[in-house]
């Protein structure tokens, strides 16, 4: 079905609006309109480019973060609830791939999804005491990651968070960090959602 | 007992030609010197300090590599036997470790270790499925670790590297590594020593 101009762009401004992150590529697709109308139509909108989106909401978020300083997070931290979720986007570069392959070296996942990890405790200091990780898809140079982080367990001494990172849909990390914190929770345990 | 000029500098060739990452604090302590008579020695003997001492043994395993760029890996490989074993030394510098704390950020000691696991893979590429790591003692800024990998199994389909990391002798990291590579193995197990 053919939209008229204004349908679009409305229904664009709806897509943004609740999918902040979604890319002008996707947008296209979904709107069965070139890259170039989107960009034209975001222009009109004066809806400012992803890259720019992300940093926005980033800011927001900046001064939520306790347990390390803010710019000592690996990646742009999106959203932020303490001892509970937290959400943060890395674009993968060329300083992030190896060489010969153009994978991303599995040191920067683990980097986003540990420094978020401590980043969503609720607590001045957090140490990473253990983690299980795996690399589930391959990541190239070009990605843009998403890392997912949940506190599912909370005991006195320590705090378990999960971790799983996707680039689009596809899952291609994830990881179990078991943290100790500085002030030990009251409460013995989170219910998981 | 108290040792001649000549003897003490005869001793300290032999022990750094058995231990050549040993420091001049170190030998200071085991010789009952001071630092500075350790200098002095190293100097009237010609042997470089510590810091050259492993660049030049690092120089010489470089080529050694084949997995990853030589570069690429964290760290110097100080030493290395193809899908045998490999250790690598990393100096720790403010941009490892925690601003707040000094604490060495634990994606800087897994970096290290995954990329000595992958280099001691004898193939072109070699990728990380899986790692189970734990930070077993704090590592700070100053501190010199010490990362010792050995391959401990090789099926067709994967390698498994255990990697240990020390400061001193104090363990700080352990991390066991499934690593897939691209061509399989012959061997269906390497027996552990």
């Amino acid at each position: 079905m053919k939209r008229t101009k204004k349908e679009r762009q409305n229904q664009l401004l709806e897509t943004i609006e609740e999918t902040p992150f979604v890319t002008d590529e996707e947008l296209a697709e979904k709107f069965n309109v070139s890259i170039q109308t989107i960009r034209l139509d975001r222009l009109e909108l004066s809806i400012p480019e992803l890259r720019e989106r992300i940093r926005l909401v980033a800011k927001k978020q900046f001064n939520k973060v306790k347990a390390l300083d803010p710019e000592e997070v690996i990646g742009e931290v999106v959203e932020l609830n303490l001892d509970d979720e937290a959400i943060s986007i890395l674009d993968i570069g060329a300083e992030h791939v190896f060489a010969r392959t153009g994978i991303a070296r599995g040191h920067h996942l683990f980097a986003q999804a540990n420094s978020l990890a401590v980043a969503v405790i609720n607590d001045e200091m957090a140490l990473t005491a253990k983690a299980e990780i795996t690399f589930k898809n391959q990541v190239h140079q070009g990605d843009r990651v998403m890392a997912k982080a949940k506190v599912t367990r909370a005991e006195r001494e320590f705090t378990i968070v999960e971790v799983n990172s996707y680039v689009k849909r596809q899952q291609v990390f994830r990881g179990v960090f078991m943290m100790y914190r500085s002030r030990p929770q009251k409460k013995s345990k989170i219910s998981n959602p």
